[in-house]
């Protein structure tokens, strides 16, 4: 494998169709977001995208079966949705570009018009409220994100990875995008903030999604949370941090 | 040299052809077996692999010689059974799947069906009996290798570097593989369990391997590791970490 | 993205073109002197430049919107004079040889004949006079530049970055090219340093710049340094080591 | 500037040409020997060679000049000799690797049909006679330089670098080579080494070479040298440790 690569298992063809992508990063809320609607909606594998620019592993399966690490392309029946959902990102820097363009490359193929990343905004604190940021590439988009409460303006600073580059990269290549981003401590796996942006694109979408599996992550993370605010608040624990990036880099 | 290159030295058309490596890894457990195949069996070698992703080093031999780091492709005379022996891997992930690649394509070219790759598998710990584990890309091939008491889906998580590469990149090429990993210490050069899998080998490739040498080297090896143990239980010597990889990563 | 791309807004075709160059580097004095630049002369947007060898970052702006970290290009209505502003340089060695390859070929096919790229000279201390130094390709543009008090043959060793490579490869591919470097300490953001090098600029191409705004920045940013000398001499205060390459090292 | 690229200055055809390598390494003794033969052979440049993989610098002259990194080919008058000089080798090990695949063509295009890369054998000691070691890609060429009083297959191990690539990779391209290496310290600049090797060369083209300006150098480097090793076996000073490579390598 000498350049990043997809493979389509099956021929598709949608009408403005919307990419919405659950990779692993801050929280892991883009990687549970992503899970959750390849397992709530519908859907079934479309193509699978190998990269010189993963690392060089492969995973082990339950029966002895052994497969390349890779990133999933998963489509809602009957919806013009798509959901990209992944092990990994690539390593390096010239990698994330070239793994980008592919995935823009094939979303124009396949009749995307819309890219939605799916992230998190770290803030090193817990907050009781949660809010979803989002930064977008056309203010068309901008003003229908901002009617389901998603919060403009106020995420400042970079979004480092695929969460960013896919849809700023997609804007040169003629798609619309948007990174939407849970608030979130960031030194946590946080299902609420997953669950919240699972909500959001529920409504966004107009597709009815089974919430009841996150909400009970969600309420498990929620007490985990709390125990180690109290902790916290106790001082019996330093608090882990999260990066050593500023507070306002994203995944 | 640009790309990775094999230069051939003999044309080679091999029937349903098994291609066994032998590279650097884990207690050099598939340096150890392949070197042995290509001593045992009678073999010729039929190619030479270079690549820009090998490190920029040339050897020097004893009779004043100079040559470049290789892979070499032993042929098993009259067998349909390939050894690929290395000096190294590549060192970085792009050049491991770019050289994973090339062999994959030479493998094709020359009659390859199946990839079987051998390394170690860490668990810290000096074992009396060593299990052979296995992860293979089919299940028809799991089959196989179970009947001669290869372990499927006991070893889990990730293979690093070729050993896992080169099957399941060759299943997205068409061909079939697996990984035959000697549970071993990790931390030591490990001769035992690659004589149990040259025996393993020798069973399932039907072809009668002369092991006197292997034997000698492995009772060696073994008083050494018995000694280890003693000091490691007498608290005289703290054992040396194999790596800060977790247990379940193998080469 | 796969390789450095220009993407045109406007065609343009000058006549003995002069591009300058504000990158980030020493004293970020490239950075105010092109920001300058663009401002006062009355400037167009002509192209912008992406590349896979900047950061794997977008920025989120004020308003919710999210772009493609990128070098720009902007023309000077009227003149041959084009401005290449840029967020970042390359961020390897092979990074920063293909995007200044990849400048200036736009570079040549616009018309540009002269690249000036402007840098600080750090030297570790505050003077209260700053010289500009220089270094150019031909011995042409070492007159002339001469004549407005730029001196050459005084900085030696070698330039980092774009300030070097664009004048040195520009000169291969039929070019002519010159770095003008401010004097500055190497520690401190130098609005000075850069105020000196736009007079220069205005004399150098013949047009008049206003630089009241850039005046007072420059008051600003000397109070700051007189404060920051007094406080060394105090011994109060250890100065920051502006680098840990040679005080010859120019960005 | 996107791959390693030789600029000709002047058409050149050899007949059994030998190419004479002179670039940084271990005791400087490659640079020191290229220079030496650059400037008391009557020579003119032929080519200069530019590479992505080279530091992404540019040097400054004494008359404001200013030029990229590269390497240089001197054309010996009426000899089918050629000298490499370089002001350094490529940062990486692909790097590597492509600098010599081009260094390779362009020799084969010129007619050379020997490559003699020089080194330095560092051995971390300071011996009263230091020889030349040497490895080689063929018998016959072995021989040639034995009569020469080279020692063959007595330096062991690993070449890195240029020094070793170009013989070796020269032979997979059909030429001939070997890489000579002066015994040497490794922690100093060693013109004893250098000179002997110069010696050595002379006979071996069988060119007169003046080596009065060398001679001068090496006494001088000899008297540093034996300071040096008073002041070790007085205990006054630590010895420099040359690298925390093992001794056998060379560059």
């Amino acid at each position: 494998m000498q350049i990043t690569t997809i493979v389509e298992r099956e021929k598709v063809k949608l009408h403005n169709g919307v990419l919405i992508t659950g990779l692993p990063g801050i929280g892991m809320i883009g990687n549970i977001v992503g899970r959750h609607l390849v397992e709530s909606l519908k859907t079934q594998k479309i193509a699978n995208l190998y990269s010189p620019h993963f690392p060089h592993q492969v995973f082990m399966g339950k029966h002895g079966g052994l497969r390349l690490i890779k990133n999933r392309f998963y489509r809602a029946r009957g919806k013009p949705v798509v959901v990209l959902l992944g092990d990994v990102q690539a390593i390096s820097s010239t990698g994330q570009y070239e793994v980008a363009d592919v995935i823009i490359q094939y979303a124009k193929k396949i009749g995307i018009k819309t890219i939605i990343t799916i992230g998190g905004y770290s803030t090193g604190k817990i907050s009781e409220e949660r809010q979803i940021f989002g930064a977008a590439t056309h203010k068309s988009l901008v003003q229908k994100l901002k009617k389901h409460n998603v919060v403009f303006g106020k995420a400042r600073g970079s979004i480092v990875g695929a969460a960013g580059l896919l849809p700023a990269l997609g804007r040169l290549r003629g798609l619309e995008g948007a990174c939407i981003m849970g608030e979130t401590h960031g030194g946590y796996v946080d299902a609420t903030a997953a669950k919240n942006i699972v909500m959001l694109l529920s409504r966004y979408l107009g597709i009815p999604i089974d919430i009841k599996k996150l909400e009970q992550k969600a309420k498990e993370s929620e007490k985990i949370l709390k125990k180690i605010e109290e902790e916290i608040q106790k001082n019996v624990m330093i608090p882990y941090e999260p990066t050593k990036r500023p507070v306002s880099y994203i995944r």
